[in-house]
């Protein structure tokens, strides 16, 4: 009897020590287990083929990805926010004129530069966003000091600049954003509507320049290590665009959306469809109410609404749980993410 | 034996008069169960109380309310569109110096009208938007164009102006928007922030005056005979605006959204939280992936989505079988339908 004791209390004890092991197990897990944060950005989606592009610019580009997602990445690595990593990593394409945003921002049909941003914060639904902005550098900075300073979401044209202005938000002039290739697309577009040209001269037309005009937009999600996320897209529109025309970029839902109860997306593409189908908020949505993954979601939404209404593009983002996806109908898309879980990814071509 | 092949010619005859008459009854049935058409309007919400408002104030309201929807509804009877029904009742409220929208538009800080109105279709998802227009006497007639007839969705600012007199819009002068009310509402805003006075002069400031200045915005959704639904929404924005601010009147998927497959709806409120929230088409998601009632849908959004945001407003609507909702968490909501199958409701207040 007093044998079966001994062995009913090493029983107990031996039970309570295994689960003891198991709850330590799950305290370290949780402890490891750590927000994986993450970055993915786009440069812009259209006929991007690798015969389109020569080894020179496609290193040219894919460097310029990378420097983006490290730009964001630090911030994260450092325990910065989600919105700050989105923003630096649209500046580095905005100031770089290998993109349609910032410094590579296309001509309006008056031959200016009119620029379009916005940004999302995925905790509080905050955003902020610019539409028809000239001579500004960083149209997401304006659209993010919007959103931190004023209880509005979107300005736009002179009303825009004079906010940037009183708040000392850098401007460049006009010949800051002249980029040889930009001035002959819309030469180009012009020429073949038969359209009057602005007033620089146009020579040195390059025949064999693909036509982009209408893609190109650069945008960026990040998840920080407090499992925030934010979303950014920035661009200069289409090329030779009309009638101050306002595309998807600044409009919340449409071009850019986060929350982090489902996931963050920016868009690129021929805007209008991606208003329409409020493109980024839709994907959110499916996420949230259908269950779908975002991949699935993305996939969803770019090839049963986008693309039947007759629309093209893509998109980027990431969920909650850092998981990073893109989809595109397109021939490519300029694209890229880092985790912190060690991927580190780049890539231009459909694949 | 005879008698057997007779009573069964009998038998199979009844029976395949009984399938005939049935059939008669579905083609009966099908031809009498028209869908219902139907109209619904908002005139803005806000602090709308009975002891705010004069009896003879009260019946001019009632009476332009319905004179919108009587406007709406005619269209619909004759078997005319859902699109043109929401942009006669419209009409009739921005040519009205009661709402804020066209004639009765509130001031901006530079003492100017500017207005933001959109339309969309919810058989092709088509749409059409202007920001921040100027002496257009009817913003929604704009919208309208744009979605008819340009491959873009949103025009803004001095551009969708420009769009206009290429098409005959009917523009006016500043006069025609002068109201004595609405400049009083700027005047009070301004000498509240202590803020300079516009260049004219301002006396005869009524204290009474309610301060409805972020409110007014006018609103239609309308289903014709073929199941088809148009939603539309037009705004003088908020009183004392700046920076060109865009509110969620114009964009599509927040103040306005159009679905055959769910619902149209037509926002009225601060803007800002109406734009956060992608409030129009997360009703539409809302009826389609979680299956809720369009009038659940919209207590859902406003009370559960904007409301938490520190937002106020309301929302009109009607689903795809004509099925009319309104919901709202301010004080009153000027608003009203009327349906083909008898039903005329006008009302101002909370109840």
């Amino acid at each position: 009897m007093k044998q079966f004791f001994t062995f009913l209390l090493l029983g107990l004890i031996s039970i309570s020590l295994v689960n003891c092991a198991k709850e330590q197990d799950k305290t370290n897990a949780s402890t490891t287990e750590e927000i994986p944060f993450a970055i993915v950005i786009h440069g812009g989606a259209g006929i991007i083929k690798k015969e389109f592009i020569s080894p020179e610019k496609e290193k040219e580009i894919t460097n310029k990805l990378q420097e983006s997602l490290d730009a964001g990445y630090a911030i994260l690595n450092i325990g910065g926010t989600s919105l700050d990593a989105v923003q630096a990593a649209i500046n580095v394409m905005e100031n770089s004129p290998l993109f349609n945003a910032g410094k590579g921002a296309v001509f309006n049909s008056n031959g200016k530069n009119e620029m379009d941003a916005s940004i999302m914060e995925g905790k509080t639904l905050n955003a902020g966003a610019v539409a028809g902005v000239q001579n500004i550098k960083n149209p997401i900075n304006l659209a993010r000091l919007v959103m931190d300073s004023i209880n509005h979401v979107m300005l736009s044209g002179k009303g825009a600049e004079l906010f940037a202005k009183k708040h000392h938000i850098k401007f460049e002039e006009d010949v800051y954003f002249y980029t040889e290739r930009r001035w002959n697309s819309l030469m180009k577009v012009k020429e073949k509507k038969g359209e009057k040209l602005p007033i620089k001269n146009a020579n040195n037309l390059s025949t064999n320049y693909v036509d982009d005009h209408k893609y190109g937009t650069v945008g960026a999600v990040a998840i920080d290590k407090n499992g925030n996320i934010a979303a950014a897209t920035s661009t200069g529109g289409m090329t030779n665009k009309k009638f101050n025309r306002i595309g998807d970029s600044p409009i919340i839902g449409a071009g850019t959306y986060a929350n982090n109860n489902t996931c963050g997306v920016s868009s690129t593409g021929t805007g209008e469809y991606f208003i329409r189908t409020l493109a980024a908020h839709e994907t959110s949505n499916i996420v949230q109410y259908k269950n779908l993954s975002l991949k699935n979601a993305l996939h969803e939404v770019i090839f049963n609404q986008i693309a039947p209404l007759g629309g093209d593009g893509g998109m980027i983002g990431l969920d909650k749980k850092g998981v990073v996806a893109w989809d595109f109908n397109t021939e490519g898309m300029y694209r890229g993410y880092k985790r912190s879980i060690g991927e580190n990814v780049v890539k231009l071509y459909g694949e």
